[in-house]
């Protein structure tokens, strides 16, 4: 793994930072090298390098995937909704309109320890995040909404980044409610509308194709990624200057 | 409270949207209301609302207070510095030059459970963060970076928020190890320097002066908060159209 992007922003070569952060283990790392070089050239740096911010419930982690088979597991006896029929992002509203009380039993699903921990990395996700994390002048972050219950979510997406993309990723994780503020060129999002206190967010939002939103008509320009064999790579050159 | 900027993000009116998130409890909130009235005037309010960025250890909770006390109840035999005479931002690196294996001892005072639940919160530091999110035209957000030992901090840091701000201080929180690309017009921080991919943050830093860096001798036009009862409104406003 190329390290320049995932060094720069904690291992800075000069002895004056001395160590890695104020909370840092103490392993030294190779990437403190690229970090200095990556320093001393921010300035014709900027500009060049594209951020790209990639979401992880349906995106990275098979959020639908995971729900279905654990409320089925749990709740056996309910009626549930296959994934071609998932519409809409939430999936609460939907299994609440099924029954009322379902609403709250999904809500108890994702609410549970391990569920985070055990989704499936989408097909593909995985290669495609680190790949695209060795990609000259490119930046990668995880940008992620954790969920109000914080008991197991945030530990969870920690845990769930180190297991399948490696501890170096763990520097690259975004947890926020309001991804509007977080600046970059791309967000590679599920999520139809996102908004939040920036009306007009720096990055473009590129939406993730995905059980529940499949059927949506974007309005132009918008774009989609239709799964991790699509053609990311010509979509963050899109970007490019 | 006031529930504008609390609640806007996530609780949109507008029936399409129905519910709060994917992940989002029943309950329903006062805060719906003010949401769509903020979301509406979207445009107008942009450019006149003030976003503040607030960090968390050494802003809000006292960090070094309670690392010092931790350190000496856990390692009593050992030498420790005392709070007047901290300097730099890396508790561990000035351990570590006292005696080279004080350094991992220090970093295993943080890493420990319970350690951020139990921060003190800094004196002034709850009032004033709650009036700051209740003033006019004004986004507080609290943005802070988790160590990297994530098996409790995460989670501590949502609990500490809950316990000393409330409910709705969840809704504010990012946490990210590169406060650059997160947009703002103020970031108040302890950490001298801030750096991270983005070499060009939209936000003024300003200094909370603290043990560690109140020796320091900043460059113009850099400015301190000297503490919670030094006039941050009056900073505020300086920021303001």
């Amino acid at each position: 793994m190329r390290k320049v992007a995932l060094g720069k922003l904690f291992f800075p070569l000069r002895p004056t930072m001395i160590f890695l952060t104020r909370f840092a283990s103490l392993r030294s790392s190779g990437s403190k090298l690229f970090g200095a070089v990556a320093q001393s050239a921010g300035d014709r740096l900027e500009g060049e390098r594209l951020r790209v911010l990639v979401d992880m419930d349906g995106v990275l982690a098979d959020f639908e995937g995971g729900f279905l088979q654990k409320y089925k597991d749990t709740y056996p006896k309910e009626p549930f909704i296959e994934l071609k029929d998932r519409r809409g992002f939430w999936v609460s509203t939907q299994y609440g309109k099924l029954k009322p009380d379902l609403c709250e039993k999904a809500i108890s699903i994702w609410e549970s320890k391990n569920f985070f921990i055990e989704l499936d990395p989408l097909p593909g996700a995985v290669e495609a995040v680190k790949e695209m994390a060795n990609l000259k002048n490119t930046d990668v972050f995880i940008c992620t909404s954790p969920i109000k219950k914080y008991d197991y979510c945030p530990y969870e997406k920690y845990a769930w980044v180190e297991k399948h993309l490696g501890k170096e990723f763990l520097e690259l994780m975004i947890l926020t409610r309001d991804k509007t503020m977080v600046s970059g060129n791309l967000l590679i999002d599920d999520k139809l509308d996102i908004s939040g206190v920036d009306p007009y967010p720096k990055w473009e939002h590129v939406l993730f194709s995905t059980c529940h939103n499949i059927h949506e008509q974007l309005r132009p320009p918008k774009r989609r990624l239709h799964s991790w064999a699509d053609d990311w790579k010509a979509l963050l050159d899109s970007k490019r200057k």
